[in-house]
């Protein structure tokens, strides 16, 4: 078996991929490199993999964000979820997990994969709780582990390029949650399956028991591991608590021996977090995760606005951001109520991308501040079809433009119409010129 | 004539209204009145307004919001204003301004005011330029200095609560403008038509000349000055120069002498600024502005996403209010395409609530974190009824939520069905509980 990338970088030498994902960033590959040899950089690609739009995430590079997309029982079809996938590339998600839990979840997969340009990631817990009800009618509590193992090398083969394994979840993690009384316990799917396979066995997490095997794995189908965090917090009230915390330990620990094996990983995180704590849980993260890249899920700043959690989101995403998560997954309007449709998908890749690219100014990635200069200088010459095609969605852009031209005026809004500050001030600035 | 609110609150006198505000608050009037005498705290109610709804914004308040209406000249019927002001009010606005430009400007304040619950901002320079040209048939640049002071004092007779004023845009400040070449130069309305006046006759603002006019029309009718911020940057390259700051200076001194007299004051802000330059701006505004309440417009974080400038300065008025603004005015999807019809004033103001209300958890604003208790406690018990009444518009959750129930799950929603973690959780606590 040959070198995984990891293992290539560290000796020095440049992979194929890497010089790819250095031309988008626009960075030298040699720096991209010595980022993913260090592990402070991932590139989610399975060994079987043939991604026409394979993405670096991680130190120095822009921000990434990720598009779920799924069937559920009540929805099992796979159609709507292609339409989906479609409409989240199209809106400009760099990466999309299938979370389906209906219908044929091989089937649909393969469906996915087959179309998807960018790296496609699961959570195969998922998968072995609906066999287990559903082919071998056992309750979830019932999972085999063997069979746990058995699903992650089937997707591994599929060519899935990030699984997200709830590694860290460990009874030590269980004993601090027990004893703390949250207000929201366990929100994670994937955390609350095996915590109650735990309970239930009064046994050790088997995914942390057998993180050597799923390591054999990973290695050998180069799959990226997104170590999960099955203690995330639900609600502002349960964040930054013991039991997050101590989970966050373990996947620090996790990390070194992933990357011993020369396995790539990523870590994720919350969740629900009041704004004020999100840099520290970012500094914490890089800190007991020896740098490796950070995914989060929000944070949502607050919890009463379910409908908007796509705004909740990305207002928590962009501090997050800028204070050094690298990777974030959307939240659509839909979150909390129902799963999404069409038009929250959309929504919700936007708001993230909103969010990645306020922070990537921050972050002081190149390209970013030249798309707000560009955009300023359309604004100042009231070039609209300009600033429209420069807009972060160029249909919505226009179609609320082209309500302000029915109104009569050609080149100012209907906000100020004659009164328009750019006019005003390129008169302003003429008197000055005539004064001289 | 009588003292002002302000004056009252120095001498130790607690003001009706203040007891109105802290018993809305729940905070002792006491503390509020020595804010309000301090300066900290303005309460915008004109002397002959009867609001039902009055405020307080500033120190140890919750961070309020305002909602812009108003016609152009383009959109002159007051009408769908008048359906804007309800909506805004209903979705939760603090406070209204009318920026009208168009049709009969006194006749739509009129109506406006008489529907008004909250108090009422203007900017009166836009009725002294309208009236120029639509009147006089003058050019813009021909506004009459005794005009505006006319126009001030009319509105302020008429029951105007808070007026926009850019007494500190000078011809210093003007200066370092000029000096520097902005990619956008000046994109406030009002600062605009003000410095091509002053440019036009080479002579400094009226508005700062005439102050001590101002000081004494504002004091007569109990009007709080809002002083605006006519530089305020118009795009992220713009933010935080020489050019906004020295206007900033400007209106810090401005502030001391409006205190003197017993006139309470709000200094606006901007605008469009990278995140991580908000925190500092906040803090400098407080310590040049000697600790006065903060109006801010956004901040944008970014300029690339037309469509979507409610999320943009959510970000930025999550981040603005939790280091110091204390009242942001609400930026609809519309902005910068077209006037906001009635579904962007609702999605504009909830926006804006959503950023002040993650912003006052970290205040520590009582009541603030006790919604979300509340909202998580109604997760955990999966009481749909509950969630949708404690969200911040219920209309938008029920009718998600409905789709899911369509779908045949009573107790989950369509994300996660029969594998809802709350679900699995309790299950898994059970088991803990069995095995004890």
């Amino acid at each position: 078996m040959g070198m995984t990338i990891k293992e290539q970088a560290k000796t020095g030498l440049i992979p194929k991929i890497v010089e790819e994902c250095a031309r988008f960033e626009n960075i030298e590959p040699e720096i991209l490199t010595k980022h993913l040899g260090a592990g402070s950089v991932s590139i989610p690609c399975n060994r079987v993999s043939r991604l026409t739009k394979p993405f670096a995430v991680g130190k120095g590079v822009s921000t990434k964000i990720n598009a779920n997309i799924g069937t559920s029982k009540d929805r099992p079809d796979a159609a709507p979820e292609l339409e989906k996938l479609r409409v989240a590339l199209e809106a400009g998600a760099d990466a999309v997990m299938d979370l389906s839990t209906g219908g044929n979840l091989k089937e649909i997969r393969k469906a996915i994969k087959e179309i998807c340009s960018v790296p496609l990631g699961t959570v195969p817990i998922y998968q072995v709780a609906v066999e287990s009800v559903e082919e071998k009618k056992r309750e979830i509590r019932q999972m085999d582990v063997d069979h746990m193992l058995r699903v992650i090398e089937e997707q591994a083969m599929e060519g899935v390029d990030f699984m997200t394994l709830h590694c860290g979840l460990t009874l030590g993690a269980i004993e601090r949650l027990c004893a703390k009384k949250r207000l929201m316990g366990v929100v994670s799917r994937g955390g609350s399956l095996l915590m109650e396979w735990m309970l239930y066995h009064k046994k050790e997490n088997p995914l942390y028991e057998r993180y050597d095997d799923i390591l054999a794995i990973a290695r050998e189908y180069e799959v990226t591991l997104s170590l999960g965090d099955g203690l995330r917090p639900g609600c502002l009230a349960d964040a930054t608590d013991g039991a997050q915390l101590h989970e966050l330990i373990i996947l620090g620990e996790l990390t070194l021996r992933a990357w011993e094996k020369g396995v790539q990983v990523i870590i994720e995180g919350p969740g629900h977090v009041p704004l004020n704590q999100i840099v520290a849980n970012m500094q914490i993260q890089k800190q007991l995760c020896h740098g490796a890249p950070f995914y989060v899920l929000g944070p949502l700043v607050t919890d009463i606005a379910p409908g908007y959690d796509h705004i909740t989101s990305a207002i928590g995403g962009a501090i997050a951001a800028s204070s050094g998560a690298d990777f974030l997954c959307y939240v659509t309007p839909a979150e909390h109520l129902r799963l999404p449709n069409l038009e929250d998908v959309k929504e919700g890749v936007i708001a993230s991308k909103i969010a990645a690219h306020a922070a990537d100014i921050v972050k002081g990635i190149p390209s970013a501040i030249e798309k707000d200069i560009e955009m300023a200088k359309a604004r100042h010459a009231l070039d609209w079809e300009k600033q429209i095609s420069l807009a972060i969605n160029p249909d919505k852009a226009r179609s609320f433009w082209e309500e302000s031209r029915k109104h009569g005026q050609p080149s100012a809004c209907t906000m100020c119409g004659e009164y328009c500050a750019v006019k005003t001030y390129g008169r302003a600035m003429d008197c000055l010129h005539e004064n001289k």
